[in-house]
């Protein structure tokens, strides 16, 4: 149940951070796609802690081996099951929390909810787990073909980018070490980032995205509404507490006659709004326009600080962090929230052809 | 499938706005809950348009009718079927709009999914399918027993009221016209609203929610966590665009050190989070502390004033709304986000008992 | 979750023998099908009690009402409600049983599923629930097209009827009272009936069904096998205990040069096989040549005579039959499993649609 | 979607015959179940391939590795992934046969729903994927705990055992090469397989199967029947071709009367039938009475014989099965039969712990 996402482009993930491996079953992806492995590899690169002097310095290779599915380098139509190992991975720098509740973490909750827990890297609850939607969402991806998906760092802290949806490119992020593609925001986002860190404290932020040449027509109202759905897979996201669709809470200070978007002639016979407040989707259902999302990430809960706490028997304790972990997960947040979105709309667009043909 | 949600507590809704009738299936419900009809009734009398001389002045009487799963007053454990007739609408306000797409409404997105829609009274896009959704809600409030959910209106427009969730009640949210338990926002919002009206214009705003005495150990990580099917469940609403968990984007001129949540001992055995920044959700899963959330809707689409907009060959066109329409659906919206609160925690709640026993 | 069937095309059915009313949500029904509701009244009027001397007398009007889905005749693609009035039901009848068990009923295990039941008409287990199905089905059979759907009694007991599945017609089979095209069968058939009523005592049988004309590619495997959907859709009626697909059991006397079906050109550019005794489904997906499937089923439970049983405080006891009751379900099965079968064809109809666009 | 089963306890296999591995992920496995990797290694044991000199000499590994979902020797509630390798397969007696349809297997209808197939081994169709099943249903059959599950060769082609499901035990059935627990019969069996061999030729059957101890109450109506998913598991399986819940087509020579199971006080304060004609299920709902279940195995369709076939191209073509097979699947059959029935039941248990709490 909880962890498999999609109704027609159906993706199970499974493991753990510290477990032998970790991977996912895609179920449904059409037959005769031509799976781009080198592809898959490049956004799960873009993932992968230890790119740069801003994020973790841990190792992880990261390559998927693809073990059914595929013949001949095509899709089959039957199940694709992706696995990456995760090496010897060294758990000692969590065994002294085997028994400590970390702040804001998954470890009071998953004691709650499943009676103990594999407390290894954090096991189920470790943002490693997300490798494997990567991998889910380079096949997605594929099936999309020619949608354009962008996303990139819009917000550190308080502090905010200005960044154009209908332009921007994945290379443009890319060539931010913090994926932000305003250079002035990326250089002050650096600086923010470097500061935290020194402080042994963490950061939060926004990651915005656009996906452009989406058809107009997917989204199943009323419950399973577009955005309905990309706003559940952006809060299963790690560390995600926020969600916007088109202006979301931006919204709120403009009255319904600024905020309406007004069709017009698209001048080749069809038809377009003259803005995209509505962020590409009305009434649930996409308008043709690019789809636009915002997704709010927590600031890190793990703190190289003395925090209070309280331990499995519920007595009095303080914890601290050891090891390597990130100040700030945005930067490498963007290529999971893409990947999240991918699923979503290949889903939908399987569904449009299941009910129009 | 998109008008069905839940895994357990699974609620299937249907009905056009001038159809003949609309309501839900509710399947998975326990056996034996004495099913109390006044209450679902009192709530579906807070949905009602026409409450207030700020609300639309629309009839309609939306009385339920029970037609299977219950037995001399209890329910049986097969789907529960409830309906509410519409009784006579009148559609002749909308014929004018039959080939004519009003902005930042469904009309051309239904039309691009389904090639062709019912235009009358909005059809199945129309907010009164919500109706459908409080009734199932009442039932599922029924099944929580203890949890106390209260929501309110926080927001309208820019301006913002205070009001604490951990003792707000759902008296003091009914005691304002606009349900907001603060009562000099309360006046100032009606006053809002009055000027927007006034003007043929429409107002936005923010609706937060409180569930307290949710048993921790709620919420199925990975893509189920409680958050994130909170979010779908809002993202579901009409006009809704914005999603947050706890403090969502409010969090992010935080750093780390001043948002996690420490534990503390509760002085009873237990366990409790000294703040409750993460609003009761952490990885994913319930701890025991209230769960808030906060819903954007957007402003109206619906104006009193001309807009530019095209016809269904996709000629320009302009159009003027007719008849009786909120400019503001926010006090309306209260009772529609505690449901889709209750659908949502019921859910877990079997979810939880399957997998615990 | 166990009143709804379908992935894709997905039903919902709802209602009690003796509550106000019973009936269905079709959901994922592509939009743009003419609903004839003509041909939905007419299986509804097959699968009606009363229709002559051999079926019970009881009166059952089954008049369907579509309260939503449909626009000026066409479906729009969202849910498709339809009720249907059980009028004023005598309950009077069933009052002496509701502290007994009826032998090889739901009684019992009823009340250890839900720790007590709705006594009245047998309330959710009756048969009546089957109504709902005959609609849905109808609206599946519309979306099926050109795909030809034919069921029969083949067996009365231990007599069995000849009849060639590749031939036989509607109207051949409900030109037979008891809907079996062999006119020696059916002679034989009828007497047996009459003889059993007689007794006081029932007899069970076989329905034999095959659709012609079904596309190649239907089915998904591994788990969702299309005759594996077509066991559970038939298993799922009342009564029914067992279920062949092609020859089933009657393959076991064979060899497998025997039983394997060859392939040959069929003149047309095509392939087709010799013979079909694997009934239209190989490795799980249909092959184009005709789907066949028989259903077993039992004696009926109710008898006519006095039968050992228990109360519901498990004390001995004695039980006999009273009001009208069928001593053979064969003839009315025959109208439900075709709409059984309907409705799995149709739902992977659309599946196969998803997966190859 | 198709490979994928179940509610709550929800498995996925993944895997080709000649791929790299195949395997399965179990979702919603409840926590702390100690598994015993002996017993699943057991199971699979018994379905392998080259147990004996009635089936077929390939030797096939088939150790299982647990990649996620178990921690200290139990599992954690998180998804379990098991993985076999399938070790160097040599596709080469199959080449020959990628351009060839081999007669009533499902060469032609993969290409018919897919587009082209992995034709290596048979790919996703061959019946490797069981083993998959296999290691799942011994991780089920943990949680199940106290039911005794027993299947056994009841037939072989047109040839019957007697064996008394109430007393049957796993000892008597493996101590028989051709796992059919009456000795005489057994032995008849053996020599009709090793005199089909002799031929080339092929032999289907039954496998029938016993459930004790299974608690009254699991099933869920109207369509998820405990038959009805038993049945659909059943048919799921490969060459599996009827169904049969206790008596099935063998109770039409009965009447009513002879047909019904009386209850009667079990002396021990509870209710039991005095036979057992229902095969514990009545209306769909397990009567705490033991489970009995058959299934129809048709002939193996691969023969050590000329066939007439058409190739890829429609062209007639003849086709003779090259490297090792066996003849009648039966033996190997017994395992996952129990397997499917275990998935089954450890469903249906959590979905009534998810009713009644």
């Amino acid at each position: 149940m909880g962890s498999t996402t999609g109704r027609l482009f159906v993706v199970t993930t499974w493991g753990e951070s510290h477990g032998p491996a970790l991977g996912c079953v895609v179920e449904g992806c059409p037959p005769g796609v031509a799976l781009d492995l080198d592809a898959m590899q490049h956004q799960l690169a873009r993932r992968r802690p230890g790119q740069n002097k801003l994020t973790t310095q841990r190792k992880e290779r990261d390559q998927v081996r693809v073990l059914s599915g595929v013949f001949e380098g095509r899709t089959t139509g039957t199940p694709i099951a992706l696995m990456i190992d995760n090496g010897d991975a060294d758990s000692s720098a969590y065994a002294p929390f085997a028994h400590l509740y970390r702040p804001s973490h998954a470890d009071y909750t998953y004691d709650q909810r499943y009676g103990f827990r594999d407390w290894r890297g954090g096991g189920r609850s470790s943002a490693r787990e997300t490798a494997a939607r990567v991998a889910a969402g380079a096949v997605a991806r594929q099936v999309l073909g020619a949608v354009e998906l962008v996303a990139w760092v819009q917000q550190v802290g308080g502090d905010e980018a200005e960044v154009d949806p209908s332009t921007v490119t994945a290379e443009q992020v890319d060539a931010s070490l913090v994926r932000c593609p305003d250079p002035a925001a990326s250089a002050r986002f650096e600086e923010a980032i470097r500061a935290a860190r020194a402080d042994g404290d963490t950061l939060g932020g926004v990651v915005r995205a656009v996906a452009r040449g989406v058809p107009a027509g997917l989204g199943d109202p009323v419950f399973d509404k577009l955005e309905a759905d990309l706003a559940k897979a952006m809060l299963s996201l790690p560390a995600a507490k926020g969600f916007e669709s088109g202006l979301g809470f931006r919204a709120l200070s403009l009255r319904g006659s600024e905020h309406n978007d007004l069709f017009e002639p698209d001048g080749a016979g069809g038809v377009r709004t003259r803005t995209n407040r509505s962020g590409g989707i009305q009434g649930g259902i996409s308008n043709g326009m690019p789809v636009e999302l915002s997704v709010a990430f927590k600031p890190v809960a793990t703190l190289f600080r003395e925090q209070d706490t309280v331990d499995r028997a519920g007595r009095a304790a303080t914890i601290k962090a050891r090891g390597r972990h990130d100040p700030c997960v945005l930067p490498r947040a963007v290529p999971v929230v893409e990947a999240a979105m991918a699923l979503v709309l290949v889903d939908h667009l399987l569904r449009f052809r299941a009910l129009r043909g």
